[in-house]
């Protein structure tokens, strides 16, 4: 292949290609996909970026974005062919400018998550998205595939923090929306456009972001119950009474804790007794945060939504819910062989789909057990489904994973949901996306890919069938 | 014109071709612009929509989307070669289900914001988006706009309050996406991309939208201060103090308040004694909304940052207040001619835009005075510019008017600022667009038009230099 002049452009900090340096970022995060590329090109500036795309489009190269290579769907691994070189953002790693007044930061694409989150905690602000990936995560990643996380409830996706984004597009110009416009209608919306679209459409190379005041009360109550539909109940019932307080609602079934306590060294159950589900909840007001969850988890129970429920006393103990919440797929995975969706229908649909799903795929997979637990308020939950205990795991992804996870997307399009709340599409659910989209949906996509990028060099073979 | 076919499908109350019915949807609501067109399709289901657009496809007739035709820049007036059919929604009026439980309503193109307001209160809840034209302007439109208005600050522009579309897109196909999700990562947002596109890429014929709990106590007070800065210190203050308590913040000058005390009847001055700017509030809470406010007010006060304040002590009194604001257009029509700016720029640059702007405009056109008032803290203001007492009025818009508002324009640009905050492009703005852009900006405007409606028969003339 032929590099010439990328050298010139990014200098030797800014070309990696050795194999052995190039090797770590070919495979992805799960290590599901292992791509090929001669080179990581890896500028460290806006203008950089925009030369480097523009010399790989006059060369007819890919590129394909990379940021902490986190992709839960492969979306940042080139392509087996070697035809690509991976685009890294991590040297663009500043945070332009933090403005607590007007509640915004411009942070490169580079910038990892955690350093984010610490920058406006210094700035005695807060951003308000997080995930489990956020020490390696960068915020054009982030960007570029609309994450979300835990307190979607109450700040929405990325999309919604969003405020504005300075990207490189396919040809090598520059899209220069930094200036948060609160209003803005000048047509068809580019940054709307870019985010979510997992680097196909151009180079995400910094963003303006919302962030909120940190001058606030967090309480952590943990609650068992009896049914998903209970747990709706209880969310909205909470909603009604304290506005937007609840930031975070996280279901998961007695299985998930089970197994969680049974792998993870240091965990224990929070309640007593014996619970079907359990509701994991992060109530946020300005002052008196835990009087005001007791009062109303205690009316909650008095009216028979919740069968128990405790709130934690110390951050410590805050933080060991939260460890349960954030080790039940390890746990699983130390358990036995499963397969994960990443799904969401409308919320007040899914206590019913969470039914239909794990009695319609336990019935037609015998040797599977379901598991379905996460984002209730989203109407977003990770159908895990399980091995059973006893059946044969060696050849268990080809055998019945597949098949599986086939049927899980099936039962996902009927009732109008989507294949994927928040992990996008990469290169991993792309044949289910083609299988199960409206053909004028598919034309659709492959229409804005071909007029923004005619040459087709942004992040080949991704997020359009 | 060839209208066989049209009669067919959308039967008789569907088809408007006489010329007087026709006549009064052929100017906009400025009545600025007049066009002509040989009918009026106004099919009554999407179903009679997808038939409709794709019969004009295959004729090659373009169709121009109407709904309340309230726009302020000419989008929704046909050309005047008379080639296009106006489409209009206003049979499309079903508020199709309301969900109070699920805070959400799903609404046809055609229903006037009025209609939906009431339906929402009748339910418990509230639709959070108002503005002046709210007894004719439409959903579609609305959405189609991106609409605006004075409760921005807390509950964003439409494009925050749509949760979904349905849609018929330029080949008859039908965008089918009113299930709510509120997570769904598969791709470029087609629902994002049709919202603020005018109708130019195809035709929204329903939406799902927020609604929010009406379970609220509100208080309005009328403020006098020094200048911009102190309004925009006073509103960071607010925020700062009650979270999300400030719904509208509307800033005004003296001479606005003037003026229309003296040309609208049954108005008189908030406040005894004259103050250089004012600015109206409105302040929402769960309960004790009036106290809270005086509280805030009178610690204002004491810090300097008020000179006076008054809160409205009944219903009555805050419909007065609101009459004043919503009267300043009117109240300087009947003074003298002027020409109107929609304009915005990053919230914290708006006072010294403010003042800048007027500065530069009088001092280089001796004949105007400059009058800015709206939306400060969403950065956004209606700059006008009025003829000066005392000067020549007959061909003033001509002769200061015209290049009076390119130098807005330019002002605008020149700090990054966008020409249309919240009325879009339309035919009106269609140069200052193509002036003002970055040719890569254009580029893309024209290749998503190009990609989405090859044939050009979507609003054609409209937003897409």
């Amino acid at each position: 292949m032929d590099l010439s002049g990328f050298l010139e452009i990014l200098g030797p900090k800014g070309m990696i290609s050795d194999a052995d340096d190039v090797q770590p970022w070919l495979t992805d995060w799960r290590k599901i996909f292992t791509g090929k590329a001669a080179a990581i090109l890896a500028p460290a500036s806006t203008e950089a970026v925009a030369r480097t795309i523009a010399l790989a489009a006059a060369k007819g190269i890919p590129l394909v974005p990379q940021g902490g290579n986190t992709s839960m769907v492969g979306g940042a691994t080139p392509p087996a062919d070697g035809r690509a070189l991976i685009l890294s953002l991590r040297r663009m790693n500043a945070i332009r400018t933090i403005d607590p007044g007007a509640n915004l930061v411009v942070a490169e694409a580079g910038v990892v998550l955690t350093t984010l989150h610490e920058a406006a905690l210094a700035a005695g602000r807060r951003f308000p998205l997080s995930l489990g990936a956020k020490g390696s995560a960068t915020i054009g990643g982030l960007v570029s595939t609309n994450a979300g996380g835990t307190q979607v409830l109450r700040f929405g996706t990325m999309r919604k923090l969003v405020l504005g984004l300075e990207a490189v597009l396919p040809d090598g110009s520059v899209h220069k929306g930094l200036n948060a416009l609160k209003k803005d209608n000048r047509g068809y919306d580019l940054t709307q456009l870019l985010i979510g679209a997992e680097g196909t459409l151009g180079v995400v190379t910094a963003a303006s972001l919302r962030i909120v005041p940190d001058a606030t009360d967090r309480a952590v109550a943990w609650v068992g119950l009896d049914s998903p539909e209970t747990a709706l109940r209880l969310l909205r019932d909470l909603e009604a009474k304290s506005g937007e307080a609840v930031e975070s609602f996280e279901i998961l079934p007695r299985r998930s804790l089970d197994l969680v306590v049974k792998h993870i060294p240091g965990t224990r159950a929070p309640l007593a007794g014996q619970h079907p589900w359990h509701v994991l909840i992060d109530f946020v007001v300005a002052d008196g945060a835990q009087a005001a969850l007791e009062v109303l988890l205690g009316a909650a129970i008095e009216a028979g939504l919740v069968r128990d429920a405790t709130l934690a006393a110390s951050h410590a103990q805050a933080d060991g819910f939260w460890k349960i919440r954030e080790s039940v797929a390890e746990a699983e995975r130390s358990e036995t062989r499963l397969v994960s969706h990443d799904i969401s229908v409308a919320v007040d649909q899914m206590p019913a789909f969470m039914a239909d799903a794990a009695r319609v795929l336990q019935t037609e997979f015998p040797e599977v057990e379901v598991n379905s637990y996460g984002h209730l308020g989203d109407g977003n939950i990770h159908l895990h489904v399980l091995a059973r205990p006893g059946t044969s795991t060696p050849d268990w992804h080809a055998r019945v994973g597949k098949p599986v996870s086939r049927r899980v997307y099936d039962l996902v399009a009927a009732v109008d949901g989507s294949i994927s709340a928040e992990h996008g599409i990469g290169q991993m659910k792309l044949d289910d996306l083609a299988r199960l989209s409206d053909p004028g949906r598919i034309a659709m996509l492959r229409a804005i890919k071909g007029a923004l990028d005619p040459q087709g060099i942004m992040n080949p073979g991704k997020l359009v069938p």
